[in-house]
């Protein structure tokens, strides 16, 4: 079978086993105490272009969402989301469990806009009484977004501006932060982050880690004892110089965006091969996920052979599915894809 | 530095990094549904003797801990405990974070017995209208305990007995259970415990894996849906064969007991020592912690040479200290230790 | 001013006042175990036509619907609602404070469709491995709704199979219950609900009393320690007696539905002005409350008059409000409100 | 049967029903926003001799100790108790319901000191990574005690500067506040307490009230958005004039302390008349609980006359009981129970 239903299914770039292999002998401080934490979040400060920024580590995605959101809200408070957002659909309720509620808002490409944010924020603040209402906090936002889709600059900044004024965090889930900034036209850069978001995150997880999530948080009001609240979610690794073995590894030299950039390019020859193919697609994107629509037949043949993620039906017969390529996805497997969708597509 | 202040400061068995190697460049599905956990789990089974045992695979103990509470009581309900216990003293809340009180009952060695808990319970039910209270349903116990003592099969099956007698469900953590199993004149087995408990988990991260905690369910009231829960809690790893990974190749041909079996020996070198030198322990023990007391001028020595953890003070001019050997400590390590303790214990 | 912004701006009928008043001097047990509240449930499961139901008696509405939703859920579990639904948008996060996820579907009249309720755990159910969303396994819904529409019988009895067939429960919210049992053409009755719905509640705050609601608890799965959740939540009165005191007084000779009629009454002779006078509504309806739409300027006229709820614009220059009535409301009061509705609209 | 089991089993002091009766034709904005609310919070402010606390009203005192308690920590801070306090023992995990764990500090008269505090809020200080700790952020202390003790200025003054030097809140739970300000010898004004307190409440409902507790808030970062906080815990009464109206008939005029006298006067007899039988007791006090110590056989005679609440046994054949007088215990009641007591005793 050829692996495109996710990012994550191959093991980790070579460079952090032997990194791993080298190190396995050292003694480390528990929890994140340790040297190559401490190096890994100063490579980070140096690429974000802030000396001032907490940088902590976390496992898995999920695990950061709740903990930050939990960080940074009172018990009252919400965070706004797009409808797609990863907290909203796909984390079993995890926000949900920390006491916060998620204020959904609709979406066609996975983005939450700052007209939406000032909309929201505006009728609340403008109650007599609002004590009936969950108070929106925070604007969560995924970069890339679930549907592969990207923020302008133009677009943070405004969401930057709406949030600070109406008393608003903005949180950047970069679960798969390299895919985004390494597309084809993005005009963000990390320091562009940094410098726009209270929190946000870089995803080791799916962009050639083993695991491991890399939060940054330049709002004190978020920092503050951070670490007792990783304890208390369950998020803190006895072993945490793990964490900062790999981002070290990964970051270091710009491995991560280098890897990262393959995964796109792969993913434009699928587009390309797509288009002309005249494919149609959910939704456009320039980053490792693309959103084929295909009829039902043509699923039926290409199901036996490619690992996909079903994502929706479009019509009576046809339904959208998710491709990612990854950062190690190779020539070889793009060339047996693409000629494998043809295929399908063109069965008889 | 010498590190004796804990078990998880080394890396990890070179048999997991063989086999990480060997195995980085395959693809697996995401989550735990993998060859590898199944594999894993299958031993486990087996090694226990029941086929019908739920077994999951989680990343940390107090992920582990919070997870397990909160999948098995209803919202009113809370987990017995002894005073010491590691969700009581050193979650930093986690369990509580779930919504769960503990009740803590005082205890001299880290133990729970039968005897607290029927009192409890009877207490409880005996009451005309117990909805003033929380309902105690469950009893943690934790194998070795906190002060490195160990249940006989005696006690084992007497809190069993009185758990099924007033419908409490008994959950061991064995984040150290390697090191408990094979303590000298230990008459308790696996299969004991798989036999006794509803719940209980094989620790990784303290006896030889990078991380990784394997919780075994043998009640199916617990076992429900609990990869919601697993997700719910963040503690689902994207790349869950890294946790069967590491079982496998310490569960499947008994690498894991071997190298607990180790840690054991070094510390009944080190309890020799301190016997023979007439130093006194908080507590005796047979698994891999001490728990020696020194004057506070012989600690100011031995701190700076040996990394340990600081107990309690135990009169005006000693505290008691926790000394830790693991699966990788060395003969040299000890020696060493033992030397420096004796220095320090008879300096002028 | 004329009052018509709510159903519970009046004090509470005057047949509780003089229980109360005569009552006064007795000693009753605490915490609703006592003789008024038996006689209450027993009047209540008399109504119902069925002795198997649990009743608990609470002080108000998001109190009841946060205890109710968690005593019945698992913590990974979510209910369904409207996205107009009591829960969902005016409750300050109570619902999801105690851990659990909204669910919301779209609604244009406020209800829930069976067909909705079917899709959504469908798709659900039909996920390899659903773990990563929150399970659906309770459908709330408002009788009347939050927009005065009523389900009809063969509505209730369409969720009610649904329901039944993926194994979720059905709750009832009925705040406004005796609004919408004494509607002019309602089909349904409280032995329908009784035996429909598994959970549901006799609103008493918007009915005549001074507060309580009656929680009717048909599905033993729910009723189970339901006194333990009251008190976790914050919800035992000690003196539980009011409680009794006040559902017995209004529901022993249908007194409830009686004061409920007048109101409903009341409100057809505001729709009869409206619709004579061709001021449209956002959604018709035949309970107590009315959403007619009207200019600014009309709401500038009538606002220096009448209390009313401002709902949401409707276009540039008009908006919807809600009036309500209530048990209390009186000839005169709804003679003035038409002749100040109509000087609104008709002013040059 | 004589009630002495608790303060709340009678209704509620007429003046507050002639109030009730005489305003129930009154219409009121909803949820305490009204302005018998305003005037009752006026009164308290006066009180206190101080115009800078926020008041509101909640209806019980679980209710009351979750949202203050979940107002006023960040999610992985705890609250300090004693072993007997109400939060710890008395309310099913309520306060844990909110997330938050409860430090209980062991205690013979019911009271925590300075001293207990210092050396935990200290000894969590101290920790080079106190992130593995719940992290101690306020103080619960109960004026009177549960133990129907109370606290001298001095042990306030303490308290308060202790709290003060490590950053904690402190919070009293004044249920039975009036019980202890006019009890025989107490040093310690209302104003005292607000000028100690971070945040205390004044009981209403075991002194006279039908129910109601006042809480007031002296510390700005605990007042900030209290309101959401009621609503999310389900304690927002819509018709919240009736809180408002019970605590100004209470505090208008002194009521409240007059009728709290009463009980104290009552209980005084009792005490004068164990002291004369020499009938110890398991804690001296001065307030409206008594804790006579009983043997077996006089309690099988006493419990068929007098309802009381059994605590704990003392030895094999005698056990502590608790006797409550009231605002409404009359003379005739305390000469029977005397009586009564006496036969039980000395019966042959």
């Amino acid at each position: 079978m050829l692996y495109f239903q996710n990012d994550y299914h191959a093991g980790c770039h070579p460079e952090i086993l032997e990194r791993l292999t080298r190190l396995r002998q050292e003694d480390y401080p528990g929890y994140g105490q340790d040297e190559l934490c401490r190096k890994a979040a100063a490579t980070i400060r140096r690429l974000c272009g802030r000396e001032d920024l907490a940088v902590h580590f976390l496992m898995g995605g999920t695990q950061t969402n709740l903990t930050v959101i939990a960080a940074a809200l009172r018990p009252y408070q919400g965070v706004v989301a797009a409808q797609s957002g990863h907290i909203h659909v796909h984390e079993t309720g995890a926000v949900e469990a920390t006491g916060h509620k998620v204020l959904a808002l609709p979406t066609g490409d996975g983005k939450v806009t700052a007209a939406q944010v000032e909309r929201l924020a505006r009728s609340h603040q403008s109650q007599e009484d609002g004590a009936h209402e969950v108070q929106p906090k925070m604007v969560y936002i995924s970069y890339p977004t679930e549907l592969g889709t990207l923020y302008t600059r133009q677009e943070l900044e405004a969401l930057h501006r709406v949030c600070r004024q109406y008393g608003l965090y903005l949180f950047l889930d970069g679960a798969r932060l390299g895919y985004g900034l390494t597309a084809k036209g993005c005009d963000v850069t990390l320091r562009d982050i940094a410098r726009l978001c209270d929190v946000f995150y870089i995803g080791g997880t799916k962009v050639g880690a083993l695991f491991g999530e890399a939060v940054v948080i330049a709002n004190p009001q978020i920092a503050g004892d951070f670490r007792y609240m990783i304890k208390r979610q369950g998020g803190m690794l006895a072993k945490g110089w793990l964490l900062g073995l790999q981002f070290e590894a990964l970051l270091e030299d710009g491995l991560y965006f280098r890897i990262a950039q393959n995964a796109n390019d792969q993913a434009d020859r699928i587009r390309k091969t797509l288009e002309d193919a005249g494919i149609p697609v959910l939704v456009p994107g320039r980053t490792n996920q693309i959103f084929p629509i295909l009829s039902d037949s043509a699923l039926k043949v290409l199901s036996q052979k490619v690992l996909y993620t079903d994502m929706e039906p479009v019509d009576e017969t046809r339904r959208a599915i998710r491709l990612c390529t990854s950062w190690s996805t190779g020539d070889g497997e793009v060339e047996e894809l693409c000629r494998l969708l043809l295929t399908a597509v063109h069965q008889p």
